[in-house]
């Protein structure tokens, strides 16, 4: 490990100095190009992908499987991914973690940390192929998935792991305390531990397989806590491929593979609640719906990090070019067909519109210009289908289907986008739905997928009162807000702030609210009932572990 | 406040550094002496004491009171104090604390820590004053009184506001984002802010009124929560005064003194329970019984911290000096009445004896040197009274009558030990009981007050297996263990440390298993079920804020 160390002591250091100054920071390049990733980078990738098809996924080291399982299927060809994966009851995951935990508790922060960066450093060559194996899971496109699945994730999990590390060193291994006492000192021998908290669970969701379960997988491991990732069963390959990676490593270095296992729900058996109840389960993320997520809240004796569902809004005040504003609006609406924690959905216009340049232009024009920037991007067959991707979960599909019935006046219409490359895909355009401030009944719940609700307000100040409200009571991961008065800025940031939201500003051109950056954007404060989990402060780390200290008398 | 922060920026880099080296570090001097103090401070701290008794305590910056209440006894006089105090509704307290929280928040962390050490720089002339008051609540001898709610409560008040500060500025108020895209870079502006989560309820308890109140209450303070402090009504005075200097030290700078509110239970009326449940609360801090401590831990929607009750044990292997030994366990069994959170109670002794410099001493003869010791210490008039203060309330004294049905054999009878200068002083000394290791019921739960059990084990094998199962089931602040194998020692650690306790090993002389040292000995892991806060890890600050973040493209 020693040489690992070596290897790494740099990358760590760089991390935890880009962790204080949330410039921009990323070591895995976010291009898939072949100057950067190889000439035959994407082809290998998509073959290595395809090659493990329709058989056993025989690459994790978990001994004796019970049984093989799998109920995958593409987005886009709607045919089942056929691979099958080692089936284990919680009693053996946990009996295994168990043992394994007595093992990693002793690996110093620091050993872990240069471990668990070689098997980040490993997943570079794997980027493709787990950019393929996110796309046929989620429906994103091949650009998001590789992105968000490969670097980005990559990225968030090692800033999981600098501020693990700095966390567990942040106080001396030891100290000599000498207290005087007049004629003579008290003198004491102190040293301090990092110990964690023992068996962790991650819960995976189906849309970001590998980002938004690398975090809290990676901050376990790091503050010494074995993990057994429990992947959403639709979602399986693309963390499959990053927890086999964590085992090799592992392995090559003497230690238990089980330090970190892959547990999949049997298809007729679901395992995370039987996961999350046992008692040895000390420390739990969890990414997906409120309810479940509320339920692991509440489990006594855990320390629970939650990502649940939240209503995000967009404050339209004033602006210096609306048709910017809507391009830009438009795109993170209809990206990955808004099945994103940070894409907006409650537009809040007042009625009397908005202040463009000086001018008013009325409520119905900005309506109309989002709809219209809607329908260019996804009628544009050069990039309309490749921003959508597909969706994932057919109850998405039937959600924009019933926005039919709501109380509202449809501004725009959703359609199917034929995607070029598969007749199958299961594709959606954005809706949008005008409603008015009284109508809270209807946007203050989470519609997840490509649904937008233009909310009628008297002015900017019911606005952002309706938007603080909304975060406050139903959770926000992102807001977004346009204005050029100063004061008006301050107020939404000011209210804003506390409804525990975080605020892009008159966003336009290439950089969207959807977008979070490790490094320097906290994903999710922890601060609104969206999740109590930030990715990543101080707190999703510190809690994995107790500082505990021992002392003697100097002899 | 710019002055203040000037005249108190060395005291603050100073205790920040000393968080982080953890050697002996105290602002505060612990000794009473004139020289340091004054040459008639304690005779002026007593009058003062004197004179606040029988009469409104009219300190407060709190307008219109409702009602003047009060209940304080001395548990040496056995008279009531006759001190009132201001009585207001919960529904007058939260909403004062809802207008003041919006001032307060917008005050800077670095002014709100140099405002809140200008409140304990000005509690050093009061010390003697809140000793007596201390004194004549809780029963603890002059003193304990002095310096445990005096300079060393004012230590960990100071030790809560550094690392709240440090917190509050870990990460920088702005920061330029430059993203390279290629050809061109995506630039944001990024600002991020501590936003401090709400309404702050401290609630004390009988035993350490300031002690056990201040770090919880300076920890909601410097991170911008308005604090209300619900003392126990039978120890209010001595926080009264610290209250009554913040609010001073608050009006003289031009803020609303509710920001930090005395909230004291009617005679008729307890109020923690009605406060603690009202939505607008987001932060509470407890010490006390177990039962309300889970009570209020599952209040849903709060940040709540905890020290609540548990079972300490000393392990008894092998030494050096058996009477060393048992001199130091009698002083910690004896001190104030054993009514401390960190008193020693399970004394784990192998049936076959300890190994006294090479030699097995009989488990009989333990039992009685400890026995002896403590008889010794009682019964010497120049330190037993001193040592033992009084007990404070008389459901303890009831504990240790009761003790004499236990299951178990009696190894020291208690006895009242006059008190040389109060007739009246309700004292008790320790009563010890040997019990077996089978006989669980007896010794898995706090006995609070001057009780010592002495558990027979099979070997030291058992014993670290009973105190870890004791501390991992029911809770443990303090563990003693006395070995000289550096085998059993490592053991002792890495078993105690998965219990979340920390160990004193071989204390003798001058230095006891009871005492924690601020800036140094973390005070409750946080890590077992005798509470979930520790006194001050960074956890004990950073959930009382949230980081929300701002960007905006650089224009």
């Amino acid at each position: 490990m020693n040489n690992l160390k070596e290897k790494h002591q740099a990358s760590l250091d760089a991390a935890i100095k880009a962790l204080h100054e949330r410039t921009f920071y990323s070591i895995f390049p976010e291009n898939p190009s072949p100057e950067i990733y190889g000439e035959n980078a994407d082809k290998e990738g998509r073959e290595k992908y395809k090659n493990t098809l329709n058989k056993n996924f025989a690459e994790l080291l978990q001994e004796s499987p019970e049984n093989w399982v799998g109920q995958e299927e593409s987005p886009y060809t709607q045919e089942k991914l056929g691979v099958k994966y080692p089936f284990f009851s919680p009693e053996t995951l946990i009996n295994r973690a168990e043992a394994a935990f007595h093992q990693w508790r002793k690996v110093s922060p620091s050993d872990r940390a240069a471990l668990l960066v070689e098997s980040l450093e490993r997943l570079r060559s794997r980027f493709f192929e787990i950019g393929y194996a996110t796309m046929h899971t989620t429906g994103q496109a091949f650009m998001m998935s590789f992105q968000a699945s490969g670097p980005h994730a990559a990225d968030r999990a090692l800033e999981a792991v600098a501020t693990g590390l700095e966390e567990q060193t942040r106080y001396p291994e030891q100290a000599s305390w000498e207290k005087p006492m007049g004629k003579y000192s008290l003198r004491l021998n102190k040293t301090w531990k990092a110990v964690p908290k023992g068996i962790a669970l991650v819960i995976g969701c189906s849309t970001f397989p590998t980002w938004n379960t690398v975090p809290g997988m990676y901050a376990s491991l790091v503050t010494g806590n074995p993990v057994i990732v429990k992947p959403h069963p639709k979602a399986v390959l693309p963390i499959a491929i990053i927890v086999a990676e964590v085992q090799k490593v592992l392995q090559e270095n003497g230690l238990d593979p089980n330090i970190c296992q892959l547990a999949v729900d049997a298809d007729d058996r679901l395992i995370a609640k039987e996961l999350a109840e046992n008692p040895k389960v000390k420390v739990i993320d969890y990414t997906g719906g409120t309810e479940f997520g509320n339920y692991l809240e509440n489990l006594p004796g855990k320390i629970v990090f939650t990502e649940k569902a939240g209503v995000n809004s967009i404050i339209l005040d004033s602006m210096n070019d609306l048709d910017k504003v809507a391009q830009n609006l438009a795109f993170s609406l209809t990206l990955y067909s808004g099945q994103m924690c940070t894409a907006p959905q409650n537009f809040f216009i007042p009625e009397t519109g908005v202040n463009v340049n000086g001018e008013i232009v009325p409520y119905e024009t900005v309506a109309q210009k989002l709809a219209d920037a809607v329908t260019a991007l996804v009628n544009n067959p050069k990039a309309g289908p490749h921003v959508l991707g597909a969706i994932q979960n057919p109850l998405t599909e039937n959600r924009v289907k019933d926005m039919a019935s709501i109380k509202g006046r449809s501004v725009l219409d959703s359609c199917q986008v034929q995607n070029p490359m598969f007749h199958e895909a299961r594709t959606c355009s954005p809706v949008i739905y005008e409603v008015n401030a009284t109508d809270k009944e209807v946007y203050s719940k989470e519609l997840f997928g490509p649904i937008a609700l233009l909310i009628k307000t008297r002015n900017t100040d019911e606005s952002i009162e309706l938007a603080k409200e909304m975060a406050m009571e139903h959770g926000a991961i992102s807001c977004g807000a346009y204005t050029t008065d100063p004061e008006t800025k301050e107020r939404i940031m000011d209210e804003m702030s506390l409804a525990g939201t975080p605020v892009s500003f008159n966003l336009t051109g290439g950089i969207y609210v959807n977008q979070n950056a490790g490094f320097s954007d906290f994903h999710v404060t922890g601060g609104n009932p969206a999740g109590n989990a930030s990715i990543t402060n101080p707190e999703f780390l510190i809690k994995r572990f107790t500082w505990v200290g021992f002392r003697e008398p100097v002899a």
